[in-house]
This record gives structure tokens, sequence and C-alpha cells, in this order.
């Protein structure tokens, strides 16, 4: 499926959550499949920290540009768009084509930058609902998403009952936990106190503060996988794949690593305190350059803030279900064993808080070994169960 | 009980397992009690990360300066100092008084900075060994330690199987596992790429990574808590104390709050990216100001290397059972049920290995809601299980 990614342009103020408002913003998304006639087949896919608009597809004449959730979503997948009109939209604030810290805000002619007002998860939805309105949709078929994007699918239906359908909240939660928020405000402190940061206005300085964003990456990284997957793929592996351990040979004809374990041969390790030693080192640092070299740091700030607001039932004495109460849609849940970043356990609070409303909910925890990254990969168990609920919105739809 | 610390001078180098070795160094102990006439009743207490020699006891003078082991060692307690003669000892390359890298390095008449050799856990029992010849200690009642200072006086049984009776060895583990591995390298990656750590030789720059010493601090904290106590502590309590959830009220009389509160009404939240807006990040930023106004960096990156690469099973092709064949102390082994940096799996992992050598173990998994921070708190079963314990070395010892 080959796509191409087009942009929307709103002149009109959007009020923000803050008090604050921003207009002359633009909207970068993307579409796969067709509006049927009845224009009542549309998904929505929320993203998360990381990612944008491209959801699916490859670009022409790139190769490798796969969109993030390509496995779930394409002609005769499981989010099908010979069924389905699908719509990837990158979120304002986002840095990867939608109006962000990195544009000019119009009141100033300057670049936003630190400037850039703090949006929340319903600033998104009400962003998204007005892009929306321009492609002519009134009701979704689903809105979904997974971690971040849960919430804005979640969020959907609080906010916008009656356009929605059903809400396909992935790997998410009703809101983030001290640990969460915790572990966000460090990756937060390390990108503001890195001198390139410049109180948010790099960008005039020529400077971006990459070893902030890197430390950010490598909290991430870490907080995405599993304990489990982090001791299988890497454990205590030493930094050349080499296992030095007795009975353990370097690999056949590799006689520079032979000679490099005969010289390490007392201890099997450099000893050294700056240096790469073991595999999981490295593995970082290389997620950590590449994010620092494409991300921008504003972004990393205003994505982790909306993360810590989320809280729908903060208005409602922290009653979750009273704060359910208004949604009317129909909701799949799936969370993942491993998930300690968003544990099936908060999936949990959101079913019940569903169930105590008499909501139609199906609810599945996936047995992965994953993590929280388990949601962004090919798990036969998860396609499968995603491509029965869209089949039932289908039949749903059919005449 | 008053106590007072000293200092003891090596002269001879000691041989690193890095194949370096170090001359001229000193050691900074206490102890505590009389060593009784066979010399039979030494207990040595080993410390993790951020400790140091003073365990026990108060300075002269000063009233708040009981030591971090406060609650476990001294008169009538649980390692009761009226019948064990109890010493503590800061370890080499350490920040507290012995020598480390912010001493002057004997072969260049320059402060080591990062000159200072890596020093590894069996290196820390080598020089402990010397301390106690000095002392005229052969053999040990116990030795006791939690976290990094269990794995010493796991080493302890195998370095010098003669000389230790009894071994002590709380939320330890085996070896790190790649998750532990991947935040010390985290919070290593942010002091070095601190821009005033200049390659570890900070101190002829006049300059301290302070920013670096932050986030290591505050990623150390979140993995020494549970996800259940931050949250019982923090939850999602913003910043002043305010819980602005419908129905809770500012505290009464507190006008300045309820405007607040009033002005805040539309969100509860200041929408803000950079200042504290919740409890938790409030509090991170204090532990991670008040380490960085202390710790030093170099001494930072040297414990969390030895912690990587401690690893007894390494020579033995990973098999743990056959390193802990040469152990012939008895064990008490502790852990915390809620302790994800060192699981009571990694201690069953210990058990298991020493019951395969047919070893006489003791192993209690404790059911406390406070992570690892566990160990060095005082939990009534806890306290009391040590007690039995060393009430049992005592009476062994008893003639």
């Amino acid at each position: 499926m080959i796509v191409s990614p087009q942009s929307m342009s709103f002149a009109q103020p959007l009020a923000l959550q803050s008090g604050a408002s921003i207009r002359d913003y633009a909207l970068a998304y993307e579409t796969y499949g067709t509006l049927n006639a009845e224009r009542s087949n549309a998904v929505l896919i929320c993203h998360a920290l990381n990612a944008s608009h491209h959801v699916a597809g490859t670009y022409a004449g790139q190769e490798r540009s796969q969109g993030w959730w390509d496995s779930m979503i394409g002609p005769g997948k499981p989010v099908d768009t010979d069924r389905f009109f699908v719509i990837g939209v990158n979120n304002l604030g986002s840095c990867f084509g939608s109006t962000g810290p990195m544009h000019v805000n119009p009141e100033s002619g300057r670049i936003y930058g630190a400037d850039f007002p703090v949006v929340t998860v319903e600033d998104w939805v009400n962003a998204q609902a007005r892009l929306l309105d321009q492609l002519g949709i009134g009701t979704l078929a689903a809105v979904m998403g997974g971690s971040l994007g849960g919430m804005q699918a979640l969020s959907w239906t609080l906010q916008y009952p009656q356009r929605v359908r059903h809400a396909v909240v992935i790997a998410s939660a009703p809101n983030l936990n001290a640990e969460n928020i915790a572990f966000n405000e460090v990756a937060r402190r390390a990108i503001v106190t890195d001198p390139d940061f410049h109180g948010g206005h790099f960008y005039e300085h020529g400077a971006v503060p990459r070893r902030g964003l890197r430390i950010a990456r490598m909290i991430g990284h870490i907080t995405y996988l599993s304990d489990d997957v982090m001791n299988a793929k890497f454990g205590r592996q030493l930094r050349e794949g080499l296992d030095l351990r007795a009975g353990a040979a370097p690999p056949p004809g590799d006689t520079a690593a032979a000679a490099d374990g005969a010289r390490r041969s007392a201890g099997a390790y450099n000893y050294t305190l700056q240096d790469v030693e073991f595999q999981i080192e490295s593995y970082l640092r290389y997620q950590g350059d590449k994010f620092s070299e494409y991300f921008d740091a504003n972004t990393y700030l205003l994505i982790t803030r909306a993360l810590d607001y989320f809280d729908p039932a903060l208005r409602h004495g922290g009653n979750l279900a009273r704060a359910l109460a208004v949604a009317t849609a129909k909701f799949l849940l799936v969370s993942f064993s491993t998930d300690w970043r968003f544990s099936p356990k908060r999936s949990r609070e959101i079913v019940k808080a569903l169930l105590d409303n008499r909501r139609d909910v199906t609810y599945a925890e996936i047995d992965a070994p994953h993590g929280h990254d388990a949601f962004l990969l090919e798990d036969a168990r998860y396609l499968a169960l995603v491509r029965a609920y869209f089949d039932r919105i289908a039949q749903e739809q059919a005449p």
C-alpha cells in the first residue's frame, strides 16, 4: 500500500484546556481505504509518544518507510483498509508535520519553542474532531490507539460520545501512577537541565539538547521492555557478542575475538567505567543517539506532560465509573501480561468502571513477553483478536 | 551509643582484579562493642552504593548523625553490640573517608579523578580482609550486608571461606540482570555527558557534574521504591498537598490555597512543563539535589560498575551452584516481596545453589510494601528474624 501524507490548516483558534488557545495551526494526516457513501466506515488511529500520522503503508520510492502500525492496518490486515477508511493524524505539538514547538508562532513571528501552549489529551481529541469535521465525517466506526493513543481513544468516548461507535483501547490506563510520572519527570529534567536546552529556545541558539534527549530515550526504552525480554535479548552478554564464560568459545574463525578473549581471560571484562562493556549498554546508547537526532525536545516535554495530566476521573472525585458514565461506545480493551508501564491491572480498572455502567466491553489480557512494546509487535493472538473485533464492527455496519 | 570514625593506612600495593594495583591507601572504619578474648565475636558490615563505615550510633555532639543501619545494630538491637564486635568499613573508591577519586594519586601527585582504578566486589573484600588482619581478626562470626553489601558478604564466603562462619545476605542477587545494568548505564551516561564532568577530572576545573548526579539519583530512587509505596506516598497528589478533586476541599483556613484552588478550578492543574506539578516530582528533585551536594560523581561510576561486574558464576560457565561450592559458611538470606530491583527470585537463586551444595541456609521472604528500600527500614518481622539469627550465632559461640 503506497500512501502519502496530507496537511489540513485551521485558521480559527482552538481553545485549550489550560485556558490558552492556538490559531493558524496545521495537522498532518494520512488516510487509507475509501470512505463509504454512508460515511460510516471511518476509523481514527491515535498515536503515542514517539509516533505520527504515518500509521500504515509505505511512501512511494521509500521501501523501508512502513508506518508504525503496518502489521495491524492495511489491505487484508486486522484493521482492513479494504473495508474501513482509516485516518492517522499527527497530534498538535508533535514534531512530525503538525504544528509544534519548532514552528513559527503567528502571535510573535518567533519560533514557539518553550512558548508553545501546553496541550492535553482532551485538546488533541478536540483538534482531531475538527479534522473529522473537515473530512465530512460525523461518526467514527471506531477510534483506536495504544498507550497514550489508548487514552485518546478513551477520551473520545467521553468528549464526543455520540461520534464514536467503538473504542479500541490497548495497553493503556485511566491515568498515570506515581512511578509513571516519576520516569517522565526524570526524562524531562534530563532535557531541561541540558545546557543546550536554553530554556526551550534552543533553536535560536543553533543548539539541540541531545544529551538530555538521549537520557530520556534510554529511560523510556527500559520501561517499554519487560525484565524477561531484556534478559532474553541481552542478559549479561558482553559487548561484542562474546560469551567468555568457561566453556563458551568465541565463534569459530573469529581470530580477533579469540585473541581478545585470550587477552581478557583473567576476568572476561575490560574494566572500564565509560566504555560499553555489556550489550544492553550498547543497545541503549544506540537507541538514545538515534532518537536525539530526530525528536524535538519541547515535543518530548509536551507529550509526557499530556500523559501526566490525563485523568478523566479527576473531575469526578476520583470515581472512574462516574467519569465513564457518559460513554456510549462499545469497547475492546487489550493489555499485555509483562507490561509494567501500563499493567493489565490498569486496563482492568477501565473495564470495571465500564461494566459498572453496564457498557458493552470485550477485554483480553495477552500473555506476551515483550512488555509495553508488545502493542506494536506482531503477536498472532493479539492480531487475531483485533481482526475478530473489526469483523464484528464490519458486520454491524452491513445493511 | 556514641561512636567515632577511625582510619587505617596501607602502604603495600593491593592487586586489583583489573590487573591494576593501588598503594598508599587508607580505609575509614568504625567499630562498636568489644572484641572478646577469643577474637571470635567480630561481625563485618558491608555497605551498598550510598552508605559508609558509619553504620550505627551517633557522633558526639551531633544528635542527628545516626548510622545508616542504626535500627539493626547497637546495644540490645538485633545485631547486639553488647555481644558482638561490629566493624563498619568504607569501601575503596567511595567518597566518605576511604581513599577514592577525590584523593591524590601517589604515582602522579594529581587528584585521581577518572584515573582511580576500577574496583570490584572482590577487590573490596580483599581490602576488608587486610583491614581485619590489621585488627587481629582471623575469623568473622558473621559478615552481613544488603544489596551491594550482600554481594560482598556472599563474595567473602567464596574468597575467604575459612574466615567466615555466617553470611547474612539481604535483598541481594548473584549478579545484576540486564534491566539493573540498564538503569546503572543511564545514570552513568547522565553523569559522563554532563559538561561539568570534564572526563572525570572536574575537580581541577572547580566544577561538579551536579546535573548528572541529580538524574542518577532520581533514577536510583525510583528503582529503590515499589510501585505500591509510591502510589501510597505520592499517588497523583498535586504539589502543595492540594487535592482539588471534586469533594476535596483545601485545608480549612488556607485562604491562599483556596484562592489558588478557585483560580485553577477549571482543571486543577497549573499546566506547566518545567515547574513541579505533582508531589512525586518535588520529592525526586529534592532527593536529586541533596545527593548532588555530597556524592562524588566518579565514585558513582565506580560503585555502579562494581555492581555490574559482580558475577561469581561467570568463571564457572554460569553455574552458580558450582561457583558457591567452595563456601563453607552458614547462610541467612532475606528478600522483600515488593523489591523489583533485587527481587526475591534472585535471592532464591542463591538459596537453591547453596542447597545444591547441601549448605546450611535459612531463607525468609518478608512481605513488605517498601521495595528495595525495605532492607534499611524498621520492619518488626525483619528485625526479629535477624535478631533470632544472631541469637543463634551467639549461642554457637558460647563455650
